[in-house]
């Protein structure tokens, strides 16, 4: 997922909209979407686990700590993991799992940690929405969106479960890298709340953390609608600018169907009995909540700016005809006249002279000495009237 | 209905937008709607049991089951297989009715395993909306739809009918293929929790499978936007394509107008009390509903790409028009000047001789050595401008 | 009202688009809303009752039943009729009100049969929606609204009320034809389960026989939807065409407006404490509600189809216009440059001879003996370097 | 306010789309809410009461009544009316207070009849919407909004407060003219049910007057959207047309935003409790909620026949542009490839003779006798090949 | 923030839409929200205090008022002030601290006023929309938008936070001016209910202040929209008109998503039990309330306004494009026929003499001494023609 959220935004906001290389076949499409919805018709039997295609190799991560201790490790055996937890009940653990290829070691971690079979196919499926679910009296499963902008133009997102516990927290992802850095780094310094809070406070910390990386994915697409906006005002829009349109109102759309759900679920936290979410968590679950519905605001603000984009885009593409069709019109109502006037005088009337001869053409005005320079003259002014009635027209100015 | 869930989905992939021959006449109007309109004008009254024309002449298929044992049967017979099923009334039995083709059959089911005749005439009827009734206290009645996406573009959508009982289901289908096979399969294996849990959880099950081939239907749709978007992107859009695209907008319509009544359904059965579904089978109802809302998401997804490709299509045939008039205006603003100018030294304005004939010309250009190379230099000139000028316009470059 | 449902359906299919007599003048604002505005502004205060004009002369039908006994009649006297209805309250009595024009009798009748001034002049207003009142603790007064979709195009809709008693039903109308026929035949018939069931039954059955009309009139709508369709796929979509599809579309929005509220008012009824409405009529009504839910769905279905036709006639408009440009670009391309060309070669450059006389244009390539042939062939090169060009382009087979 | 209800509705059915005199500026932006917005920044300190500019001097009726007793007056002291209001305790009373412009009056009149300040803001506010409230237990603040349809195709809107009190109601409206003389007719009369019941239903008689004026209102706007229709479908549709629909348009947006807080109002008095507002005056304001919603109905119903019409004009504005294409290119298809071949023959190859001079020119066609009649008959081919083609095409026919 | 309440709204009247210099750079993108996403990202821990950049030196006004008694006082050490603060308990205080930029004091005030550490988040934080919280059982946060209506045609906003206590209120806000003097002109004077109420009244007096701001906000804007009108229907609408015509839409958009959790948060306000909002004080927010849906309404019809100018920008834009190609068809089709005549009698047929000199064309009307002033008069009635068939058309006159 998203690298480190110390790094600068500039990624997207380099983007060159006409860089082309990594960016997705055509764009418009959700083929998310359709990955979504061809990988969802397998493995739908309830109670049978099955990992997907391409899943890493899971590591596994131990942070236990207490008020007063605090120790982090990686484990290459899940027994000695196991027996570490089970030797400190006194501490709350962190137990973090990345990467899910190993069928019996996620059941092992299944019958240790009590993790209901459904919860669990939903943490190894493909997609799941953002829920909360309560089992156990008073244990949560949460899962989270977590959401990065790639430079393709796309909406990233990955899933992070979390199962609580008495004492502890397990949190799944598929991914070696994730966006939680800032709180293993809280929990290290030791003057962090989450080390004097229960685990519960620790699954807040992570669930808060990615509704924080929603802003980051929201400014670079905002950095973007931007550099679109400047290429529609500055540059000339083409069909490309209209595609990248496009995709970001896509991203956007997407973008809402990942917060609108986190937010549903820390609703429904916030509605929870106090034996379940003790008032003292619930208060910061609130401030969550605000900052969800803001993430949403912020969207439709987008959408509303892209909209606008697309607006003028069209009225654009309108002006454009617009203009060359009074490019052909002036130069064509003064040329065509002067055409004919040219034409009228090329013409081979004659006169038979007596003897069967002839000589003069029978169009008086092409024997006057003036007539030629007469005739100039006479173009001259048509030309200048039609200037004049276009100029009168604005047809002249630019626009 | 759809052959096997197992099939590549590659058969509404492979569809050239341009193979013709099985497609809808048109394309547009709600053919299966007004049909629906149609037919619902009669059997309106209560209580009344007809069989619609086409119905397929029944066949009975009767599984039995428990935790131990397993037989499943084709019975020619109705009597032999009510024999059958009223003489082990300590096993759980699936009786499975594929054509109502027998309105003496049917009145003989409603009777013997106890259904209401509204709910018998839904099951006859043409149209039903998914949705779910509970009957008998804690009997439940279960309407599903199933869907497919055929090879015309369009959403077929099959009735599944579902009464449970104290010891069995019966599932009614005007259709001798269904999508219910993998179920077939779980119970026949012996591990399948099918075999250890009431049949109210193969009522579960059964309408799972159907919810889980939305997804495939889905892909299918899915695949094809991605098929007329590429054509959008590399061909030349046309008509034909417009009437795809609309076509699968109304798709998409008519599967959200099919999906949020399974959802709905699923909500009244986790709203229904403790008494009436046990809550040990609620926890699969709950994840059944989790499913419908992904596919609410997913049709709404597909919604907004092809509005994209609408607009698309739209900009595509203004900017088709643009390019037309473009070229016709650089011809038209390059030769309609030379003309002029040709025409111009095609005048005859002449010079009349003291003799009275006439050599000359009056217009002392035409005399000189160098005016022709000098009046096609200033033709060249006149070219050049004007390339010049819609070059800087950027007319020249495509697009 | 609507004639016989059994007719066919041929009537509005039979429409030909360009058949003009009967239709609206203009066909798009929606006159029958103006009337009835006009119409809402008299006869507003509570308690007086006002006969619209054009309202019929009474005619007054008395429909008395129980299991084993049927009688219909029409009687000229109210009184006779009163007096046969107190005679026998052991029966159950369906008393048909059809025409208005009597204020006396209406006001004999509110007395007679206990009808609220209120209800009454909602009967005799100009429009009521769809609505059930209880009054009197477990009386009902209903109102449905009969459709029809006229030659005309237009959505024709009458008023049916109902007042319930404890044995007895008035149905107020001012039609003397209805769509009630099926009703009463089921009456007559002896086997129906309306002669076993209390006049509720009959209020339902009534109910339920108006909202069975609704398809025919939706099939209709749903038959000229595709003739629309059918006109723009193959002949040449004008003016008409767009101000019948905008029709027809007012007409889908007009009937969703009618079935909202019908729906509304089944909803209210499946409300309602038992006492008013026993459980056992409840199920019927149930019933009733599907089937207005689904006439919604199907309302909704026409509307995207005649969305989706508007775009179809849009886009072909644009392309229709791209089509005569392309052929005034092509023209133009071609003969522009050849004009050019010829004209070229008109001009009159000349060499004066040393004598004074001029016998030579000076314009060598005139004098080349395979100048004529030469210039016939650069003429034919230009056409088709030309013909390739926009060949390549696509402008020249049909879009 | 409006003249008189009883006055035909022709003033708006009168008005020719052309005529301008007394019309908005513009005729789109919303000037009333501009000027509300404007108006609403001063005043607004709770508690401090000021007469707007432009108040009326006030006049004082009061109407005193029983079932047996009517008296009206108007009073130039408001001494005097306060004497006979004390002393008449067993009457019930309607003060009608038309005109603000006395602070000290007001302050009075809010002391003797006991009006809360914020109430009496609202009053002499500029602009409130409809809304009820209840103080001192049992009396009531009602707000309703009186519609007109004027001459300038504007809804204007004036305000009517009521306060109810035991035996009084007093009502307030900065305009001597208003639309409630057929209340005041009906107590006159004698025979009214205002007469006999308590002044609660005074109130709603007020009510309901002002509810039905919304259907005259209404009427004029349906009968100016007629005549739009007819504009557009017979005359050339032009840019003060699409003015004036779009005024039509705001018209029924800012009608809905009336009639709205009135349905809302009106909703909430049937909510309120028994002791409020007891059910048999309950029965009349629910009649009056039907009313409100078959007003949003209607307006609803003008909206899409406005939208339509915005259909139909942009349509109209393309097809002329097809039209005048079409001619362009009819004309520029014909008449240019002929004048290439007439230039053809305009060229001036020659061939030299051995002595010199130059007396053929080098294009044989030009001598033989049949040349110019062949070239004639050659262009009349190309004139009719292209009119069939465009006769096939059909371009000549009228769209 | 704004500067004065009582100036004159003629800022943004007076904006000339040409006028160029302080507006954004382009005007669509929501810059706002983009600048609100990027800063969001930081301090995002629950907890940590962080002053953003740019914050003013803190300046602390404390204003200490009882019924009698006023005094009012800008402290340059906070210790002083809080000296005074607590000896002086019997009395009301209002501190009012503007500007954040001192993180120790921030710190001291949370402590010594009980500002809980998630509330000062809020206030330090970069954007909070409108919202209130309950704590301590009695005491209010509440977080207002105080908006401005700039020369750059945006919505400014800046935020206002209030903490009610037992005998105060501490106000925050990064603003030197602001629009609060109306509310402490009214307790200088003395007379104001403020001084008489308990703090909460003042809370209610600051919370109903800014709101009364949104008003000249929308009349600013609404008077744009005028001056926006004016333009389209006088002068040529251009691009930057469409610009600024989508920035205001995307300011309306901006006030709408500003004032709807205004209204959200007062309808909470009204909601809450009596013992934290006592009756008395819901009154004058159930006042408040009734503004706030006013606001929206006008944001509303200002939407609809604006977008009612799209329509008529596009259909102008449609026009222009009509107009251009009149003038086109015109020109063209007067001369290019006329072109073609005259390039008729220019051609060369000739006759050969039978002593092979070539005296005559083999065209005989070209020797008609009538030919060439008939050939006139036939170019006369062709140009006759065609001007009589394009007035006809209607297409001479203006539109």
């Amino acid at each position: 997922m998203t690298a480190d959220p110390s790094l600068p935004l500039s990624s997207a906001a380099d983007l060159d909209p006409d860089y082309e290389a990594p960016e997705p076949r055509t764009g418009i499409s959700d083929r998310a979407a359709t990955q979504q919805a061809r990988e969802q018709q397998v493995g739908q039997r309830p109670g049978t686990l099955t990992i997907r295609e391409g899943s890493l190799r899971p590591r596994l991560f131990l942070i236990s700590y207490s008020s007063s201790f605090f120790t982090e490790q990686e484990y290459d055996s899940y027994d000695e993991l196991l027996h570490y937890f089970q030797a400190n009940p006194q501490l709350k653990h962190w137990l973090d799992v990345r990467g899910y290829n190993d069928l019996g070691l996620i059941q092992r971690l299944m019958q240790d940690f009590g993790i209901h079979a459904l919860h669990m196919e939903d943490v190894l499926g493909d997609y799941q929405r953002a829920k909360v679910d309560v089992f156990d009296e008073d244990r949560l499963f949460l899962v989270s969106r977590m959401t990065d902008f790639t430079s393709s133009l796309e909406i990233d997102d990955d899933q992070l479960s979390l199962v609580t516990g008495d004492n502890f927290v397990v949190s799944f992802q598929d991914d070696y890298d994730d966006c939680l850095d800032s709180v293993r780094n809280r929990l290290r310094s030791g003057f962090s709340m989450i080390r004097h809070k229960p685990p519960l406070y620790l699954a807040y910390a992570l669930t808060d953390v990615v509704l924080d990386h929603y802003y980051p994915t929201m400014a670079a697409i905002g950095d973007y609608i931007e550099i679109l906006e400047d290429r529609i005002f500055n540059g000339r829009p083409n069909r490309r600018l209209l595609s990248r349109i496009l995709q970001i109102k896509k991203d956007i759309v997407r973008f809402r169907r990942l917060v609108y759900p986190e937010r549903e679920k820390i609703a429904e936290i916030l509605r929870m009995p106090d034996q379940v979410i003790p008032e003292e968590i619930k208060v910061y679950f609130k401030d969550c909540y605000d900052h969800a519905i803001q993430a949403m605001d912020l969207a439709e603000s987008y959408r509303e700016s892209i909209s606008s984009l697309m607006d003028l885009y069209l009225s654009d593409q309108s002006n454009r005809m617009n203009e060359v069709m009074k490019v052909l019109t002036i130069i064509s109502s003064i040329f065509i006249p002067l055409s004919f006037v040219v034409g009228l005088y090329g013409m081979n009337f004659q006169r038979e002279n007596p003897n069967g001869t002839i000589n003069h053409l029978n169009m008086p005005e092409l024997y006057e000495p003036w007539g030629y320079p007469a005739l100039l003259g006479l173009l001259a002014v048509i030309v200048a009237g039609q200037l004049i009635y276009f100029y009168r027209k604005g047809w002249l100015t630019n626009r």
